[in-house]
């Protein structure tokens, strides 16, 4: 153990893609932990898709790294000193180590590993991947038994948890991957029922294509990582009442190749960053409900609580004028026509 | 009671806006009713601006209206002869007439209505826009108590239905709605907390300052049944874990003023006209089920029933590159920096 430690700074802020020199490799001493605290020797860092994010200092679900601060990142490490109830000296541990060769993590930042594991699997398919792929899929991709999933960047760590995860529970599974090495894998390793190469396809006309004939019943779960083009070819693909967690963008991460007068880049960014839920709903879809309503609110229109207003045009004849005028929001309340 | 009916029928597909040519007012005999059928003579027609969507003969959630079809709607009327079960002479009723003086409608598809109220709020208030705010509020805005609602269109049928259930589950709602009047209706007659002129905005920014001063804590359920420039002034004031219930996209209908680069009004469209759900989500918010997690999924890694694929680069010193390669879809399987 030297005394001096390595890090990873952020240099600049990338403009689209990053580039090397974005980054600086400095040494420094090594702190000394504080009551409560424990110093790891870091022998695994992780490297995730959303540290690009933080490399901005535009708004997001976490605050940006600052100039010249350490990059932020998991890292897996060994325990050299201990402050902190819990934890000994040789303990294998993970926490927010950022990139760097030694961390001060509080007892609470750190969590203790299983060592029957290799302990990078705490970065990945045990870590905070696999858990967005598990929780992602339980809660918002609500997988069924024969239904289709696509799911982008497939083997990547949250791509494969979640093709396997969907693959149990009886979906036909699709990868979509680039080159042929990966969709090899996709299928062999991950047990995906067809693999798509999206270096193969320059359109999203040709991806789409690709993507129809690998799901022929279209698609239930789209999982949204990587959207740009990909996105682009599955929507016209999806099933009624179908899933898309969101919990990735790679493709539009740089923020370059968007135009302008492109709305979805920004929107799709305020669903993920926001963690916001959008569904669409047709009214028809609920008709089945139509006495429950009328039991619960018709009673409340009958005695006034619920009040409306109608605006009446007369005559059959006169309905385009009224519709017409309605769509340009003409009308004040419920527009009717009385024959 | 005459031998001819009135009807109106699509003459043509509106190209923008409707106009009064694209439909056109006809007569022809009265028909008889078959077996399990009964003949109504309406009374009232219901406009709403789904049928706008029927014009075109784009794929929607329903089946186009044909050229020379009778517009599809909703009306109330009277049963003048009927040869179904369970209706007779004189019942008032409500079914799918379309935009015509009389109908024919099987047994099943027409509904006998409640003498107590007023056979128009059939159409409106207890009718499908009804509906649609009591089910979509329910379901997809899961309304709590101190939230803050935003609604378009307020004083419409689907508008001042949310307005208004929402207001008694005890949340801060703000109307939107064009010119003073329909503001004035949205506080005084459906109790909104707050109501918005959108005819005093001619932009997006200006109306957004002025939803910011009507929802100082955020919004947390944002009603879309407009689009357009409402979307884009209040999607940046989402609270986390907000909703968007899509239900329509009025702005959008026409088809004009949207750039072929713009592929939101796309993307939004068929949200709703598929029903999708679309979660943004991030895993942090999920590392309190990660004891869980491992459970269930920790013992499948260690069996080898979980596959999973690391690509690991060696030195801190080489982070950075990694990283950036990562970015491009240059690694296979988790990333990992081994120090």
């Amino acid at each position: 153990m030297s005394d001096q430690m390595s890090r990873i700074t952020l240099a600049r802020r990338p403009e689209g893609a990053p580039v090397p020199d974005d980054f600086k490799f400095e040494t420094c001493d090594i702190p000394s932990p504080g009551d409560g605290e424990v110093l790891i020797e870091v022998t695994h860092l992780s490297l995730d898709p959303y540290m690009r994010g933080r490399m901005d200092d535009s708004e997001s679900y976490a605050a940006s790294v600052e100039l010249g601060e350490t990059m932020t990142g998991q890292g897996v490490g060994r325990v050299l000193e201990s402050k902190a109830d819990g934890f000994s000296k040789g303990d294998t541990v993970t926490g927010m180590t950022g990139w760097a060769s030694h961390a001060i993590l509080s007892g609470g930042e750190a969590r203790k590993l299983d060592d029957r594991l290799p302990p990078s699997t705490a970065l990945g398919v045990l870590g905070m991947p696999g858990l967005t792929g598990w929780a992602g899929l339980k809660l918002y991709g609500k997988p069924k038994k024969g239904e289709t999933l696509v799911v982008g960047a497939a083997t990547g760590p949250v791509g494969s948890m979640v093709g396997q995860l969907a693959k149990a529970e009886g979906l036909r599974t699709v990868a979509i991957a680039g080159g042929e090495e990966k969709c090899r894998i996709a299928t062999e390793k991950f047990g995906f029922d067809a693999a798509i190469d999206h270096h193969a396809h320059d359109s999203a006309e040709s991806l789409r294509d690709a993507v129809s004939e690998a799901a022929p019943d279209g698609v239930d779960i789209y999982w949204e990582n990587v959207a740009g083009p990909l996105l682009e070819a599955v929507l016209p693909l999806m099933n009624q009442h179908g899933r898309i967690p969101l919990c990735g963008m790679v493709a539009w991460y740089d923020g370059k190749n968007i135009k302008d007068t492109n709305q979805l880049p920004s929107v799709w960014r305020a669903i993920l960053v926001n963690r916001l839920q959008v569904t669409g709903f047709i009214s028809f879809d609920h008709f089945d409900r139509m006495d429950e309503f009328h039991e619960e609110v018709g009673p409340k229109v009958a005695n006034g609580e619920i009040a409306y207003l109608e605006d009446v045009a007369e005559g059959l004849k006169n309905a385009p004028e009224a519709f017409i005028a309605m769509l340009k929001g003409g009308n004040t309340g419920k527009q009717i026509v009385k024959l």
